[in-house]
């Protein structure tokens, strides 16, 4: 038994190593690589991921997954022999589903569809980028019959992002969004809300600022670094190796709060328990579950007031021209202004959903066939008009605004709005079981909360589905009322 | 015929992809890596570097070579082609006669011998380190063994680093080494050289500096990247990825000249053809190749009167309170100082190789079983005394003091010096050929020989021997002559 079982292990340690080095080629590429090596770096990343796919679909791996069924039904569900053998049996069979023609096809639709992009918005012009939807949704239709579903298609795209939920659920959650934010935000389209905050703010004391408010957080410099890059986002090549990045800009603090929003990311990694070490079981369960994680310490921790009662002071002596004259309660209310704009990743909190929304059903409709490639600018206006009552001038602050579709990523965009409800539901329970936990913050305490979400959801890694862990953590299904609750809270509050 | 040659530069080019990112993974783990992510970044490594080894060593590999045999030889053996074949096949035959197993403990042995040394460096205990020597030695005979070789076993450590040269090629080259320098230093024994220069230099000065000179030698940012590590040292994670690294201290400059060092092994890898890009001849030939580039430009541009007649100025500039008082003659002399010394990595251009010579032949005595390992301390000290006329204090500034052969290195030491005798030997060619370098690098123009270099060395990358690229640039096999003459006149002029 436990020869078969170190053989497994011994297996997916090497898929992991590969992973992280993935991982690692593409941080250093976005970060430090020099621009004129990017062709060489196309190619080693190429081969790696090539020599990784034919691992993960090997016969080797296939039938010592096939040998492991009767010991992983003797052990409990929960144990992390019997989650390590079902979870690589997931990621075998489904990567075994799609010829490797097929999935060679849909990353070169995707490169050349980024290109596409890149010069669409520079030329304000999306009919250089539809005939690369068109390809990409043809290829998806393929990539969807590889998997004999008979449910909704949308349900095995989703499926790579969100492990078996489906867009029926999903799209439970965003109707209600939908339903609960549009009256609220016309509710608040009356008041008026403070000018935001006028920079400029030099970039090296933003970044002072940000490495000593991370270290506050629970940065340690032995495992953790922060970088700059053109995006911010957040990686791990090794489970003490994580990698924050963000953008400062002078005009405004947002490279902040994008420290905040990889933080979270970063957290989940670094507290997956350290018995998952090189199994595929020692990351994030779930995009989804992710993005609850990094929107939690961007908005619910990071937006309020009980954080910036602890940190404002801190922020006005690092930009005391800047700041002296603004008040702790004029900065609170501008972090955290509303109001309907074009942008979906300069979005608040409120109108963020919308966005998601909007596109959600767009892209749904796309690969029903109920709407054209052609006719998608027009569709994405009319939506920005009628969710957010805003015209976009131009395709660039429309429909061309993301990257996900022009890179082949159909699928992900509710995972963002799920994780901002799995955010609230989680912290609702994690105040229930913390009922200090608004004075831990405003002392700069971030251990119990820190503890909390490693206990009951970063230590799992992928043993549970996202749905599994909430459950876990919080006794109920993922739910759209806690995320409701905090905003109408919060917002009610501020804006009367 | 080309179905053939095509299917091998697909095997090969993906052998490359994986070594360039195992350079990338420890370039990484040196400079920027966070400390606790060292474990995992072992297996990673241990992982790449296992696939790498499986798939040198393929039947299919092989069986590929053999069939392109009459390919080769119905092609000219300079040609791009038939070197790949001659290359590769020498590398996979001889990466076979290795058992894994072998290879293994010889990695194992490596790194214990490193951790050992490290403990007996800080309790100054040479027994520490003494059964690691022995099981190393013991496993290097087993290695010989491997290659049927009847010649002095030496030489077959000495072919890893330096392919194809003979132990008694490299021993004539340090014997007359021996036979002209020492004389040389008892003459300039008595002379009085100038006092180093006095510090401290700020860290911030110095790397600006070396930035805009690194430029001005040829560094272009957008295939190049200079950081800090603990140790110099170049990797090119890519063709157009040529990365340097230095370590700054304000007591002296030697980080400066170590970013000369270093940009002379960046450049020969940076100016091989791109002809060769994605195999195995797209790197540096040997490391004594590797090392004339380095100290080329190091020692016989850096610590050149033309080179600081243009340079000394701009220093001067950028430390106004620590050189202002010193003209360039005193700076000349004091960066061209003389004097033994007991650390061979901050000796002087003469004493250096006296440094080598006695390593040499301790490695070789020890191999034939003429030296035991218990004994290596005190003939260590005793050719200290002999060759440089100085007594170590202690272990550490003694035998402990280098970690080749705590870490399985036997072999490579030669080449530091035949890299001095090579760098000199193609200097004086480069000199032929452009009669007017002394003023082009006094007017800041270094492109003419950065072109001669690239010309007749950088561009063959592995397609030849050392011994085979010397003598096509300098008509001439490698010979000490050069070298000699270079040092005898550089310090008669300074010592009189």
């Amino acid at each position: 038994m436990s020869g078969r079982l170190d053989e497994l292990k011994t297996l997916l340690g090497e898929i992991h190593d590969l992973e992280r080095v993935t991982s690692l080629l593409s941080w250093d590429q976005e970060t430090l690589m020099p621009a004129d090596a990017a062709a060489g770096r196309a190619e080693m990343r190429a081969t790696v991921v090539g020599i990784t796919h034919e691992r993960v679909v090997s016969d080797e791996l296939g039938r010592l997954l096939e040998a492991l069924r009767s010991e992983e039904e003797a052990l409990p569900y929960d144990s992390d022999d019997a989650s390590l053998i079902r979870v690589a049996r997931r990621d075998h069979e489904k990567a075994r589903r799609v010829p490797s023609e097929l999935r060679a096809e849909l990353s070169r639709a995707g490169s050349l569809g980024l290109g596409a992009w890149l010069e669409a918005r520079e030329r304000l012009d999306f009919e250089l980028l539809r005939p690369h939807l068109e390809r990409q949704l043809e290829l998806k239709h393929r990539y969807v019959e590889c998997f004999d579903h008979d449910g909704d298609p949308y349900d095995v795209l989703l499926d790579d992002f969100e492990p078996e939920l489906t867009t029926a659920e999903a799209e439970a959650v965003l109707d209600r969004l939908k339903q609960e934010l549009v009256p609220l935000l016309e509710a608040m389209a009356d008041a008026d809300g403070d000018e935001p905050l006028a920079g400029p703010f030099p970039l090296d004391r933003q970044d002072a600022f940000a490495r000593s408010l991370l270290v506050r957080l629970g940065v340690d410099p032995r495992s953790w670094r922060l970088d700059g890059s053109e995006h911010p986002f957040a990686a791990s090549p090794g489970i003490a190796d994580i990698r924050l990045t963000t953008h400062f800009y002078e005009e405004h603090l947002g490279g902040l709060f994008a420290c905040l929003h990889e933080f979270g990311h970063g957290l989940y990694e670094r507290q997956v328990s350290p018995s998952l070490f090189r199994t595929p079981l020692a990351t994030g369960a779930s995009s989804a579950l992710h993005e609850s994680q990094s929107r939690m310490w961007e908005n619910l921790v990071g937006r309020s007031r009980a954080f910036w009662s602890h940190v404002y002071p801190e922020l006005r002596d690092a930009f005391p021209a800047e700041l002296g004259h603004v008040d702790l309660g004029r900065f609170f209310r501008a972090v955290n202004r509303v109001r309907p704009s074009l942008i979906r990743v300069d979005a608040d909190e409120i109108t963020y959903n919308l966005h998601i929304v909007l596109r959600f059903e767009l892209e749904r409709e796309l690969l029903a066939g109920r709407l054209e490639v052609r006719d998608l600018p027009d569709a994405f206006g009319e939506r920005m008009v009628s969710y957010l009552g805003l015209e976009p001038p131009d395709v660039r602050r429309s429909v061309l605004q993301d990257m996900h579709w022009a890179d082949a990523t159909f699928g992900y965009f509710p995972t963002y709005s799920l994780g901002n409800v799995i955010a609230a539901q989680l912290w609702e329970s994690a105040r229930e079981a913390l009922p200090d936990l608004d004075d831990q913050i405003e002392a700069g305490d971030f251990e119990p909360l820190r503890e909390w979400l490693r206990e009951h959801v970063h230590r799992h890694g992928r043993k549970y589905s996202a749905a599994e862990v909430v459950e876990r953590a919080t006794g109920r299904q993922i739910e759209v009322g806690p995320y409701v609750r905090y905003l109408t809270e919060k917002f009610r509050a501020l804006y009367g």
